[in-house]
This record gives structure tokens, C-alpha cells and sequence, in this order.
């Protein structure tokens, strides 16, 4: 079953339910395991792999931050379009590294392949292919400018391609997601399906994220598998599509990290039809669902925002331009003040105001809307006639706000998503290595 | 006698020093009164005239938010360079009050014009001047969205213009300051003087800010009056260079408000030269008092920065160009993550690496350079072989600390400052209202 997220807008406490009812599938040629490296020093999983028998297409999209993660430039450094494996690794960010960290990625995906190539000699298939470094990619969280840990996770490996495994529940898709969290709360999951022609197309999706920080400094990473054959160049436009309106449009506290990434694999299980296009209906079905699911781990990353209690929902539509309304929504959605107000459940419009004109983007007082929830507080260029400070405090203390801002200067919308601002955050983020 | 703020740099207690020891002087050609309209229902002072006998040359700098006061808006109705008066209010922002707000300060500038003219024709001078409504200039802060209390400013005026003042000593410019606070924790006052040829120029200067914000939204106001005869179009350049490296380089929380305002007042008592140019080495002179007294005035307002307990200089140098510097140094002073580390006093370079990153400008990671004070924390694109946790968490108890990047790009430098972001800032902008 998945979640209808447009239910959720009217709904008091749509924030409890992002994320809930993920009933996560197996999806043909993905094998998956999460193993312990010690990386921690308490056991807990910390090396995640995912195997693509016969190989996947790939896209990728990653930060525009201009300092990146060793792990970010050596999946890079060769253009790969057919897949074997991805290797996750939580704790060690793998940034600020230098020569240490980019020849233990060498050390690694030396390893990773000879061990893959074993495996693959002894599989059923009877071939024995070989598993180049090229055909590996990776992907690391955790704090950065430490060296990497590259004899335990080398040391690793045998036992984390052993544990690989076909069959994956939803049970073993959350153990997956732990695998990479640092100071997630919760691992995020998500899960869509959708029927073209006969086939059953599958879509699962995994993310970790929750502030673009601590320990050190975390990273959002989300990688989403489908079983569908969709080309690599097709599933690059179709990501960066989706990640527009859903990755792009969330934000815990402005910063960002050095190792943001989201990738999706396509294992080619399934047909769905030759030579698509952006186009094509099959291809528009198919988008739907994957915004649907990026949309989910997205809205589940602000949930899980470092002491987030409520969520926010920053709308601004009848825009000049789709810049202009990303502006002024991002402008408000990132404004401490706002943030502020909002874990003070205090209708301070006063504050949105001052979000919009912060965005220095041309409006016209006199046109301008201000909404929250279903409630007008500022129109005509002054408070609204209808303006009831009573209604408007019982609105605030829902866990899901919306801010609606309308501009009446032409047609384009922005939607973004955060969390308010409170004592939470300050602990996690002050109190770190006291 | 003045503060020389270059030598707070190596000072472990800079911070309690900004501020201190301003002997503040008369300006000859200024009247100054402050008075209670009892906005606040508790007395205090809360409107302030400064009247110019003689008339006064004038330039301002203002908000580059989008939605801007109506006193801003009133202000800039008409070209005014020589003014009689400027009035200032607190408690009410005079934002988002549509006509209301607009025809009270219509009403306003016509009873002062009316009061003000009475009071010429009775000064000693035997003459009666008109004082016109287009002499007059207005400031607004506090909450913004309510209507504004015209009756109570409009029976005001006539105390208020009987309490002018034309000797000033210290206390007085202090009560002054004050009566134009709103979440200031104290008056924000400096001096400057210098001879030019045997002429003493004094620049007294006034300031209130504390975080962009509350009650609702206050404002970063700020009044300087030299002695000096210096013309509005030269004014208004040097305000404009002043004000880039000084107010413009401050941020509490990247938050802005609707009524920012700056402007230089010439009483024009003292000649120091005839048509004056930028490049005259009476106006370089003057320049240099001009900046130390605007930088004196924006740091102090960091120090009152809302639950502000360290103070943060944030310097990059040897950028490619001045916006890239620029860009940078906003990106890491305006990081919650860096900022809470700061109030944590945690050595947390990797935030910092992550602030230079998120700003998008160009770095070369081998080149870069990032010290704490004195130490260097990382250079060559690894963590400095010099790094010393202890020494570095014993600097981080200093109340001012300095955090350099050395782009090595090129020879632009830009610096700015900010306060550290904590449990009492949350506290100040969460429970306002409840």
C-alpha cells in the first residue's frame, strides 16, 4: 500500500504519517546486504552493498557544493553507464581526505571486484565474468577531514559480498537503510508500484538524511532501484526531473553537505517498451511514480530533521518566473525567524513578510496574498479584515503548517518543505563533542 | 577617546570591550529630544527628533528587501537634500499598514512641520522660516501588520519638539540611542574626531539592531551627524563605501528587515574644503573616521546580537574577485551548523569546509587554507599536520573568535561578523507572544 501524499495537506497530523505503510518488495537482479566494520566501535551496520547480477543502468545526481567528497570524484572519474555494485559506508565522509582517502577507494575497489569476480565464477550462471573497478561505484557518509578507514572496511568486504542476498521484505530493506544513517532517527523507505501493459513495474527507494550535519557533517543519500529497463541517459533526465520538485525543494537548516547524492538503478528485470523518451506515455507513468517516491523520502528527510517537530510546507504560486517563486519560497523556508515562530506555534505572519522581502524578488505589496492553512492574514497590502488570532493559534499547534504565498504576478509555483527551529536542534549541534 | 578595534583581533576579550569607552560629543546645528508616547504602556521612551537648525545635507542607505516600510516609502516620495528633521519611532514598524500608514505620516509631517515652524519664529534668529512637510524625514521599527498610532505620535509632537536639546553630553546621546530600542539589550553609541587644518570634525553616530527581528520585526536603524560642511551627493558616496565593509558585512541570522535604514547628517558648522571630491585628501580623512565609526556601531550590534555570547569574525582572503570572498565568508557566518558549533565551542572545521563548499564559488582543495586564530586546522586538502584539538578547544573558549579561509585564488579579501547561535536565541524568537 503506498500514501497518497495530497491527503495529507488538510490532515492535522500529516507529519506522524509521512513515511508510514512502505510495504517494500523484492525487486529482480538487486542483491543487498548491511554489515558491521566496527566503524562505530559498537557493532552497529555500517557497510551497505548492492549487487546487480546483470549488471544496472545508472543515473546519478549529486551536490553542487565545490568541496566534494574523494568518493564523489572517483565515481566520476570514469564514465560508467552499466553498473555492478554500489558500496555505502556511514561514519567516515571520505571528504577533506586527500591522497589517503582517494587511495583507499583504489584499495577498495580492488578488492570489491576481485571478490565479486570470485563470486560471479561460482554463481549458477557457469560464466565467469569479470567485475572491473569501473563497473563499481560509492558513496560515503559521516564526518569528514578524518582519515578513511580503509583496513576495516577492506578487511570487510569477504563477509559483506557473502551476506548478499536476492530476497529482500521490507524487514530487510529497513535493515538496508540503517546501514547508512548516521544521525537519522529512522531509516526512510519508500516504495511504488504500477502496472504497464502486464507487467508489474517496482520502484523502492531508500534515504538517509537529518540536517546536513553532525556527527561532523551528514549527507542526504537516497538510491532508488527499479526492475524496469529504462536506458541510463532516459533515467538521468527522469532523476533530475524528479529531484526538482522533491530533493530540491527541502531544506533542515541551509546547509549543505559535501556528499549529497541520489542515485537510481535500473536492473533491466523488466520490458517496458524499446527506444522510450521523456515523451512517451509509458515514460510519463513511469515519472509519476518515481516524483511520488522521491517525494515520500524527501517529506520522511524533513521529518527526520534534527529536532524537528513540526513540518513545513512553504507554497508560492502565481509567480513571475519558477526562479522568482523558488526564491521567495526558499527565502522564507530557510529564515531562522520563520523557523522560530513555527516551533512557537506563533501565527507572526510579520516574520513571512519579512521572508518574502528578503528574497529581494520584485513584489507588489498590494497584490499580495499571505496564507496559513486555509486562513488569510495578509491581503491589500495590510492585515487581513478577517484576520482571528484565536483561529489562527489553534492552527499552529498542528504538526503540519502550510504557508501560502500568493504573488498575482504571473503563473509559475514553488513548493518547499522544512521543519521548524527549536531547542533540539540547538542541542544536537552545540553539545557535539562536549 | 576612541577604540581602536584592530586590537581586539589577538584579544581574548574583544567582545566585552566593543563599545566601550565612547566619549560622545556635541554636534553644533543639532537639537536632539527624546520622549515617551507611551507605545509601550510602560513609559518609556519611544520618540526621538533630531532637528537641524540651520538645515542639514543628507544621504541614507536603505533595506534591499523587496517590502519595505511606508516611512521608507514616504521618505523617498520626494528628493530632499537639505532636511529639517528627522523624527523616529519605535514599537510600530509602519509595514503592511496600507493607506492607514501612509496618511498617518502624512498627518504627522504636517502638525511637526506646523510645531517646528512655530518654534523658528520664535528663536533667537528673529526670523520664520517655514519648516515645509518635504523637510521633514521619517524611521519606523517594531511589529509590523498593526495599525499605526498616529493620535498618540500626532499628541506627542508638541513635548516632543519643547525637549530639544542643543548641548549633548554622553548620557543624553545614550537616553537618545535608547529611545529608539526595541529587543536591544543597550544603547549603541560612538564617536570619531579629527582635525582638518585647525578644525575639530566630530561624527557622533547611534545605532539600534539586535537579530533582524523581534518583537516581531525590528530593524537595524542607525543615525551618524558630523559637524562637518560636506555636501549630500558626497555623502551619500561615502556612506555607500562606508556601509559595504561595515553594516553590510553583519549578520545575526541572515534574516533582513523591512525598515533598514542608515543616513548621515552635515550640520554644516565646520568648512573643510571647497567642492570636495572623493579623491581629496580631506575627504580619504574623513572616509577613515567614517568607517571605523560605522564598523564601531554594526559590531556592537552583533555583540547584542539576540542571545549572542561569542563573537565571530569570519575573514577570507586571496579570492578571484570580491563577490567570490563576499560569498564565502556570507556562507560560513550565516551556517546554523557553524554558528552553534561557535556557542558549543567546538573546533568543527568540517562545518566550516562545508560552509566554504555550500557557497558555490570555485575552490581549489589543495590550495586552501582554513585556520582558527592562530592555528591552522587544514591546508594542502587534509587536516593540518600542525592540528592540536586541545590547543584549538582552549582557543574556542575565547569570546571572539576568528575564523580564516585563504582561497589562494586570487587578491580579493572580504570580511564579516556575526554572533554565535544558541539556546537563548530560540528562547528570545520561540516564546515571543506565548
Amino acid at each position: 500500500m503506498t500514501i497518497n501524499l495530497k491527503n495529507f495537506l488538510s490532515d492535522k497530523n500529516k507529519m506522524s504519517k509521512i513515511g508510514e505503510f512502505q510495504n517494500l518488495k523484492q525487486i529482480e537482479g538487486l542483491e543487498m546486504s548491511s554489515v558491521s566494520a566496527d566503524l562505530y566501535g559498537n557493532g552497529r551496520d555500517d557497510l551497505t552493498l548492492f549487487y546487480f547480477s546483470k549488471g544496472a543502468n545508472y543515473a546519478t545526481v549529486t551536490t553542487s557544493s565545490s568541496i566534494v567528497s574523494e568518493t564523489i570524484t572517483w565515481n566520476e572519474s570514469s564514465h560508467k553507464k552499466l553498473i555492478k555494485a554500489l558500496m555505502v559506508n556511514t561514519k567516515n565522509a571520505n571528504t577533506f581526505t586527500g591522497k589517503q582517502g582517494k587511495e583507499s577507494l583504489d584499495i577498495i575497489a580492488k578488492n570489491l571486484s576481485r571478490i565479486l569476480t570470485l563470486k560471479e565464477s561460482k554463481s549458477d550462471k557457469g560464466t565467469s565474468e569479470t567485475v572491473k573497478i569501473k563497473d563499481l561505484i560509492f558513496a560515503s557518509t559521516g564526518v569528514i577531514g578524518e582519515q578513511f578507514p580503509v583496513e576495516k572496511v577492506k578487511d570487510t568486504l569477504p563477509e559483506l559480498v557473502k551476506r548478499l542476498k536476492t530476497e529482500h521484505n521490507k524487514l530487510f530493506w529497513l535493515k538496508v537503510a540503517s546501514g547508512m544513517m548516521t544521525t537519522d532517527t529512522k531509516p526512510k523507505v519508500a516504495y511504488e508500484e504500477l502496472l504497464i501493459g502486464d507487467e508489474l513495474v517496482k520502484l523502492c527507494g531508500i534515504a538517509k538524511g537529518s540536517g546536513m550535519i553532525a556527527p561532523n557533517l551528514a549527507t542526504m543519500l537516497s538510491f532508488i532501484f527499479t526492475n524496469a529497463d529504462i536506458s541510463s541517459n532516459l533515467l538521468k533526465s527522469l532523476l533530475k526531473k524528479a529531484v526538482a520538485n522533491t530533493f530540491n525543494a527541502i531544506t533542515v537548516d541551509s546547509d549543505q553537505s559535501t556528499n549529497d547524492m541520489v542515485s537510481i538503478f535500473s536492473t533491466k528485470a523488466i520490458k517496458i517498451g524499446q527506444n522510450l523518451s521523456l515523451n512517451d506515455k509509458i515514460t510519463k507513468k513511469f515519472e509519476l511514480s518515481l516524483k511520488k517516491l522521491c517525494l515520500n523520502l524527501a517529506q520522511q528527510i524533513v521529518v527526520d530533521g534534527e529536532g524537528a517537530k513540526k513540518f513545513l510546507t512553504v507554497r508560492v504560486i502565481n509567480g513571475k518566473s519558477l526562479s522568482s517563486a523558488k526564491n521567495v519560497a526558499f527565502s522564507i523556508a530557510n529564515s531562522p525567524l520563520v523557523k522560530t515562530a513555527v516551533g512557537g506555534e506563533d501565527p507572526n505572519w510579520g516574520r513571512i513578510a519579512m521572508g518574502i522581502g528578503k528574497s529581494g524578488e520584485e513584489v507588489d505589496l498590494k497584490k499580495l496574498k499571505i496564507k496559513l492553512g486555509d486562513f488569510i492574514v495578509a491581503e491589500n497590502g495590510k492585515i487581513s479584515d478577517s484576520y482571528n488570532e484565536e483561529k489562527l493559534k489553534e492552527y499552529m499547534k498542528w504538526d503540519a503548517i502550510t504557508i501560502e504565498v500568493n504573488l498575482k504576478m504571473g503563473n509559475e509555483s514553488f513548493e518547499c518543505y522544512t521543519c521548524d527551529f527549536n531547542h533540539d536542534y540547538i542541542d544536537i549541534n552545540t553539545d557535539y563533542r562536549n
